[in-house]
């Protein structure tokens, strides 16, 4: 790299409009979509998709609610061509739905782009010509008078084949190839006699497609150049203003936000961000933007998984963990102060009257995407209290008291540290029952207990426990059955204890539900355990609890 | 996916600021970096970092150049502790580095993280507390003038501890937890509470970071916020103005860098975007983004290779092919026109006297991080006549004619087409030959020849040939060596041919090169056939390019 990369490197000139308005806009409502998956998106794979992954595809862009599509370039290439056919005589393009294809501006190009869409319903016929002073004056080297031309008639041609077929609903697309980089009045220029030619009106209908083919400033320039387009266009009413941003800054959603905010009606792209070099953006991410902020899409992403599944498929490209929405990463949090928020937001929610979602560090509610509260929140080494609480919670319903969370805590946090790696829910569970029950693997269990009152608050207990060395029975007095409890261990046994912490709740709604109890014990120099003990009975959970929080050396 | 969302979803309410400058503003220079790949980052992984990690990750910021760095949360993790220990006291600080770490607003964590920076030279203490309405009212339960009086009085403890170990020059970082969702007034008042205790001067400098922790909303919007910020904060000119953005609506970029233009001084980011659920804003792009537009990044991505490496090692992530600047499919064309555009481009370079990097396509030259020109342009069933030439010329320095270029295009496409992946380099090279030579696997080889002139422009010629079958000897006359050897060839075999087109080129640049000869000839019925020769004599190379132009079956 260069130290001063000036010498090389020209910053892209701005567009000048000190008085643009679309910083004042926000978004309100989903423009219309085109996804190029099988045109752009497709062109870009080391492996093309062949037919059968390409329908393949097309029933996923079907199934998300995608209205326009953008198949194919037929006259560039044999395969494509064929999909369109196949499309069209195997009936697989819904009423609804306008497939579009791509042409360049030459004659017999154009001749075997209609012969490609023979039968269509209804069909977009999409030209583009380079406009950029760098594409003129390095590979065409035309003149801008030619450049119009050749847009001029090539757009004479195709109007008039769609009048000689008029079986098919036509639309037209131009695009002024690449308009981020085209001088801006030159655009105008060359989009103005286009249209001249079109006569855009609703039963001739138009779209003006203006790409930012490579990234080459940041969003705001893109967002001015395409108020700046609008506001001059004389046609404006009459046509469809679209935009086609690739994402060589990585700002390519951020790009399409903006041109919409600026006026633009229709965005082109792909799923995940597919597309030559670093993509196109990716249609899946603006979507859920919108959606996040109440704004319905008018796309469908319900089934998120099959849609990673089949694109990944398809394309043969991963979508990476982190992407936005349908990463495996994307909902998930480690860090131990935004699991602790994230439960105290569920646990809000559960409680709440309103449908309002209102979660810490999840924009948007898993579950709307098809995906569970599993992957919300993982545990390793970074990870606090509520994280192996929560997955206690999520997948054993156990709601563990806060001064359980903490010890808990301490003993994931040196395994995690220990081991370095993420704790699974299993070797989480494991941990737990090690520590505190309810089935202790090489603890004591309660086999049976008969209790009796006998008035002036006194209870007698008596309790039979499967010792490792075989059955004891044990009796005590207290004024519950706790303390009862606890007189006939601390008499049998002649170790002093104290029981600190007592919670309890039941284990799911409905009434034959299993309670879960809690219980903490002190003992001489302040040691401090805790047991767990689940069952049907209150008393006999209680009594598990009280036995597993007890030391299970020789003392006992 | 609901298909009305408004009901669940609130949209983000934007800031009030309709008399904004920084739409008028363009990138001028680098901001201050900070990496907090190792805190961040590293509290986002699966399996956060052992040391050994840690230290990799370590050294490669340095090598890229990092003057601050983020490197942990000392008083959350023993890990994290050791690590900034580590650093301290085996002196792997350069002295132009400053360290940072992050630490909550609790007494006891303040006093923890001070003991793990013990005599460093230079370090950064960051305090966050939660400011937004959803922390204060979900998680922490706290009224404003709690959360007020909770950072103030904690910078009033680091302000003490600072001014109690001299030997250190600190510096102080106060981040407004998650500013972008905080109210714009309540973000002002508590950073200007806790700037009155800190009292930033040179003597004592002080950063106050406005994280987008979580994305809300389009990036403007986050623009809007900090130049609100910055235009009311009252010791504006004393502080550093830094931004945290996160990806959740896949435009952290764009929001760090439209924040740049409202007024921010620093942006926090990772590596690759790395962090938290979708991550943090990534620092390469950005970075790379400034550089493709002549401006200092103040970082070294010049051994990209290296540095997606040990990102992927460290992070156990991958860095997406279609990444921008690092990916592996970044500068990669498939489609036909692009790879003619991008090839008429590298031609236009190599004779033109500006060092000015104009190339269609490609944003940065590929060579300024350490690539090849190699992976510009790869050849599948999408790429058109300039995919497979440039691939010869690029590694065999061949300059095929464009009607040779158009008619192994044909042979190309036909392979591609039917075996539907992509051609590699030795594939395309086995095709060429089996096609043109100028080696053919199953072709005759001219061994030798003698040239006469023999005045009145004729020139007499023998040559000797290996045959399937065994060397014959041809003699022939014509006005020059093609027209002679033609004139021998077709006595011998009785087929009549023209010679259409000759190009020749020498390869390489020294007067010892050898050339490369490009020969066409037609035959009855229009057939047409190229054979091409390298040699170090040029009369040699012609003469074994029209013998590989000569089909190979029984007529001759």
């Amino acid at each position: 790299m260069l130290q001063d990369p000036s010498q090389k490197y020209l910053p892209h000139p701005p567009v000048n409009l000190p008085d643009r308005q679309w910083p004042n806009q926000q978004l309100t409502h989903a423009p219309r979509w085109l996804s190029t998956d099988l045109r752009d998106g497709n062109q870009a794979l080391a492996e093309p998709m062949d037919s059968a992954r390409k329908l393949r595809f097309w029933e996923l862009l079907l199934k998300c609610g995608f209205k326009e599509i953008e198949v194919a370039f037929p006259s560039a290439s044999e395969t494509d061509f064929q999909f369109v056919r196949q499309l069209i005589e195997e009936r697989r393009i819904p009423e609804d739905v306008t497939i579009q294809v791509l042409t360049q501006a030459r004659s017999d190009l154009i001749e075997r782009t209609f012969a490609a869409l023979q039968d269509a319903h209804r069909a977009t016929v999409h030209l583009y010509n380079a406009t950029a002073p760098l594409f003129r004056r390095l590979v065409f080297r035309q003149s801008k008078e030619e450049i119009v031309q050749l847009a001029v008639s090539a757009t004479r041609q195709i109007r008039a084949l769609c009048e000689a077929h008029p079986q098919t609903q036509w639309s037209y697309e131009y695009s002024p190839e690449t308009f981020c980089f085209t001088e801006p009045d030159f655009a105008l220029q060359i989009c103005e006699a286009v249209a001249d030619v079109w006569e855009p009106c609703a039963e001739r209908p138009m779209i003006i497609n203006l790409p930012a083919t490579v990234e080459v400033n940041t969003p705001n320039v893109y967002a001015d150049q395409i108020e700046y387009f609008c506001r001059r266009f004389s046609r404006r009413n009459a046509v469809c203003i679209s935009v086609h941003p690739h994402n060589d800054r990585g700002s390519g959603v951020a790009s399409a936000e903006l041109a919409i905010l600026a006026g633009a009606d229709r965005v082109e792209g792909c799923l995940f961000g597919n597309g030559d070099r670093t993509g196109n953006v990716c249609l899946v991410t603006m979507a859920m933007n919108l959606y996040s902020q109440g704004i319905s899409p008018r796309l469908d992403f319900s089934d998120m998984k099959q849609v990673v599944e089949v694109a990944e498929q398809c394309n043969q490209l991963p979508v990476h963990p982190r992407h936005p929405y349908a990463g495996k990463l994307a909902f998930t949090a480690f860090s131990g102060s935004h699991q602790d928020a994230i439960k105290k937001g569920f646990t809000a929610r559960q409680q709440a009257s309103s449908l309002r979602w209102e979660m810490p560090y999840l924009p948007v509610d898993p579950n709307d995407i098809g995906c569970s509260y599993e992957a919300v929140i993982r545990v390793n080494s970074q990870s606090g209290k509520s994280g192996a609480a929560w997955m206690l919670e999520q997948n054993h319903g156990l709601m563990l008291p806060r001064a359980l969370q903490q010890d808990f805590s301490r003993h994931v946090q040196a395994r995690t540290d220990r081991d370095g790696n993420e704790m699974t829910l299993a070797a989480i569970w494991q941990l737990f029952r090690e520590l505190y029950g309810p089935h202790k693997l090489a603890g004591r269990q309660l086999l049976d207990y008969r209790s009796e009152s006998q008035g002036e608050g006194l209870l007698s207990l008596q309790v039979r426990i499967q010792m490792e060395a075989g059955v004891i029975t044990l009796q005590g007095k207290g004024n519950g059955l706790l303390s009862a409890a606890a007189d006939a261990l601390q008499s049998r046994f002649n170790v002093a204890f104290a029981i600190e912490d007592y919670h309890e709740h039941t284990l799911g709604r409905h009434s034959e539900s299993r309670s879960a109890a809690y219980i903490r014990c002190t003992f001489a120099k302040g040691e401090s355990r805790w047991g767990v003990g689940i069952d049907n009975d209150v008393a006999r959970a209680s009594l598990q609890a009280l036995l597993n929080a007890l030391p299970s050396d020789d003392r006992f």
